[in-house]
């Protein structure tokens, strides 16, 4: 048996049921691009018999010059109780203009009898009519065998004489899908197994994650004989999302032996996840397995100074073969070893000797103790350590800022406003603005500051706002840690400001973003910091 | 051999490995009280070895009573070449006071030479002194075998010897650690097969969510004899996670028959896994399988209309078994019938057919959709659902309120003023305070105001302040939410705002805690609300 598996993507379609997912025809079209340099074989673009957008998609997509994937259109078997050539449904694939088609149909008896309402004996000639009829027509097709496995362990000989009508008809693949995500792997490999014994047709895997099982259960149903593995993006998709091609992907051929992709494609998944959540605007979850940025991150000290000794100790895989890299957090359960390394990282040489540079290290971890927290402000800490190297990091010096907020019951609105006089090349600036709340009046108020020094502040914008409360038994009067994180076109640096007070928090916060950009675009210290300039940003 | 499978939950130690996980003493001291009314059997509370703040917790959970749990602490086992007596890991675990110890070892002998740098000799005795001297002390040891299937892959001779050490010395438990978390499923099915036909020691499973495998390798090793399963709520931890308890509870109890915890227990799950979330104020994904909001979310209309023929055609178990409901995306009547059953737990009469009622209902879900949380804020929806029953909750009006926060740099504080009118029985009261911090002062403005009418405000304080900003896109000018938490000597009570504008969120949270707490206290109101006084606060 062939060790290449077929990749079939279907962001596109079954991951735009999710909740929080929407993809617009520009987007969807940017995504099967990238897919298809990706290396998946099939893209599921859509359920022409569905909806308008998706025959738009079809329309569109024909203009991309795909280099290898195939596009395939979503459908159903035909209705009941009519001939296939009246369905709706089956027509809009063939108007498509796509070559291959997918078509679900069902293989549960209590689905037919409670779902779809009719007979075991319709149902049969509804999966073989439709298939036999795209075929006809030209069209590879692929049958996803809805509800296989719950199906299977209510009547397996009518789950399988559903497939086998499938087959019978000319299908080029049976997908088992595993719909409500129900099943165990032990399930999927006893019944894939079966099923490849039975069928001379390729077999392929449809999961869902509702037991947190879909990786597990796709790659049991491969080394049970399944050659196809269908799945999302990111495990984008409805509940609690379809399998995830991120995770199956890079078990298979690193682990597995299995061949699905290019080992030099396969080093691009880390941006081709990434990419995919920035165009559905989500937020991929730090500790996603193989691609999230936190997947190969170490916090404990213990962990860390033996990285240093030997980077196998605590890695499973090297991360670049998935194009993802070690990062070393820093923290108050690691020691002086994560600082040492995060210093090596960014070319800085830390002399722990020097009096100076202790007493930095010695200050990174009281403020550690005060709740500051590194490991989620890259940039705050790269700050530090600059400084504990005896660069100069100060672009502009901060004289005060003043904010206030103010609401009367007869005005519907809540009045915000900042003042701020900053020492910018030895000039004064004062200058104040609104905001919709006291931290974007401030942020206004700072950038119309700096901008005319610093023209490329108004490419930045803040990303992403983070408060937490650090002791929360004395509450209002408790500390207060603010995360900031910032965005040009091209990167993102994260920084921290801690404080019993939370304006004075977001300002420092906001202070150390705009330092931390600006750097290397100083007047006064352009000479000192072009060389680090590229680095810096670069993360 | 026993169907019941032991929880051992390390949410408060490992799972504070994760990033942007970060507990306080006070919040692990919340957590562990949930833990062991959930029904875990241990609760691993941290390193003493390690930090203070550990040492902290496990001096206080002392006079935590629980009923069920035991707590353990974690350490490592002696260092190289020293008496375990003289190892300051190891007495700090005795110090603790905890009847359990868990300590971990090294199992691949690559990790002993090159992370701890000894012989292979060495690390077995260094196994078998410190279980020696941890239970000739009176406590109860668990033994982690780090690396453990990493181990026995390289050289399975040598790790087994290091779990017979650990055994031989009197170990209670020996749990096979897959600490960089690259096994698949079926390497644990075969190790731990083979663990346990040779080791008369019960056998545990520790496994991490590098693969996203970690609940498939759970599942894997129970089915070949491990009997304990390590993994923290929600699956935090460090880099992708350790084995997410959430999932794996409910599929050993519900789809493969062990028993963990009690079905009643089973069906706080949902609360459980959320409580966990709040208090490390960390989002929750949608999809979390079981307890997630999305878990049981449906969205196609095909799906949905099934479902309203038969749930099981689209749920893979019956949501209320993890404490979890079916949400239909689409319905409007879903937030109603909830509403009504919330009132009816509070003894109020809602009249859908008053006009006024129809409206304040509709005004909750209009909050719900602009991102109030409710669940979180039990006493703003008690408010808002006695107005719906007609009952007057106002019991001060707010005039106006203004705050101003000032930073000059020659000065190291920060100030903080706040100045507030409201109309108190018809008199108009004007007062200004300072504070750490704006929602302080307002705090001080707010209760001066009110002391004379309300001496018992003296006694209440704010016991919880948590911010979160719930659109992440739109950063500044996005929607923040504000949860406060009032405690007087015997009860505590929440309350939401929500705002563009953080300090007009903490307003509206902080006027309607007191606002809660005075009802009954009120001179107009006392009459009517003296009788629900009791049951008010008593939640």
């Amino acid at each position: 048996m062939s060790n290449q598996v077929t990749i079939f993507d279907t962001t596109l379609r079954d991951g735009t049921q999710g909740e929080g997912i929407s993809l617009s025809v520009e987007d969807k079209l940017k995504i099967a691009q990238k897919l298809d340099e990706f290396g998946v074989h099939y893209i599921e673009g859509g359920w022409p018999g569905s909806n308008n957008k998706d025959i738009e998609f079809f329309q569109q997509v024909k203009a991309l010059k795909l280099k290898h994937a195939k596009i395939t259109a979503f459908g159903s078997t035909r209705r009941k109780d009519i001939p296939p050539e009246e369905d709706v449904n089956l027509n809009k694939i063939l108007e498509s203009g796509v070559s291959v088609a997918t078509i679900f149909g069902k293989s549960w008896d209590f689905h037919v009898h409670k779902a779809i309402q009719t007979t075991l004996e319709e149902n049969l000639a509804m999966i073989s009519d439709s298939v036999a009829y795209l075929k006809k027509n030209g069209l590879e097709v692929i049958y996803d065998a809805e509800h296989f496995f719950d199906g299977y362990k209510n009547n397996p000989e009518y789950a399988l004489q559903t497939i086998k009508a499938a087959a019978d008809a000319g299908a080029d693949w049976v997908v088992l899908c595993d719909t409500n995500g129900g099943s165990l792997p032990e399930e999927v490999t006893q019944i894939v197994g079966h099923v490849v014994q039975v069928l001379d047709t390729p077999v392929g895997i449809h999961a869902h994650n509702d037991c947190e099982l879909a990786v597990a259960n796709s790659l049991a149903a491969v080394q049970a004989g399944a050659r196809q593995v269908q799945g999302t993006m990111n495990g984008f998709g409805e509940r609690c999302g379809n399998a995830n091609l991120c995770s199956i992907i890079p078990n298979l051929q690193l682990k597995l032996k299995y061949t699905c992709v290019k080992p030099e494609q396969l080093s691009q998944l880390t941006l081709m996840a990434r990419y995919v959540s920035e165009i559905a605007n989500v937020h991929m979850p730090l500790n996603q397995p193989f691609v999230g940025s936190a997947a190969f991150a170490h916090k404990g000290g213990i962990h860390v100074s033996a990285i240093l000794r030997h980077s196998k100790t605590y890695e499973h895989i090297a991360p670049e073969l998935v194009g993802n890299k070690q990062r070393v957090l820093v923290s108050e359960l690691a020691g002086q070893s994560n600082l040492v390394f995060k210093a090596q990282e960014l070319g800085l040489d830390l002399d722990l000797q020097n009096e100076e540079t202790k007493r930095i290290i010695q200050d990174i971890k009281e403020l550690e103790h005060q709740g500051y927290q590194f490991e989620g402000a890259d940039a705050s800490l790269e700050l530090l350590l600059r400084k504990a190297s005896g660069e100069k990091v100060e672009v502009f010096e901060v004289d005060s800022f003043k904010i206030a907020v103010e609401k009367h019951k007869d005005d519907a609105n809540v009045r915000s406003e900042a003042i701020v006089k900053l020492l910018v090349n030895q000039q004064e600036i004062y200058t104040v603005a609104e905001g919709n709340g006291p931290v974007n009046a401030l942020d206004n108020a700072l950038r119309k500051a700096l901008v005319d020094f610093f023209p490329d502040i108004e490419q930045m914008y803040l990303s992403d706002y983070k408060v937490r409360v650090i002791d929360e038994k004395d509450t209002t009067a408790a500390k207060v840690r603010v995360l900031v994180e910032t965005s040009d076109s091209q990167n993102s640096w994260s920084t921290v400001g801690v404080s019993e007070n939370v304006i004075e928090a977001s300002w420092n916060a906001l202070v150390d973003s705009l330092t931390y950009a600006l750097i290397g675009k100083s007047a006064v210290s352009r000479k000192e910091h072009v060389v680090e300039r590229a680095g810096l940003l670069n993360h």
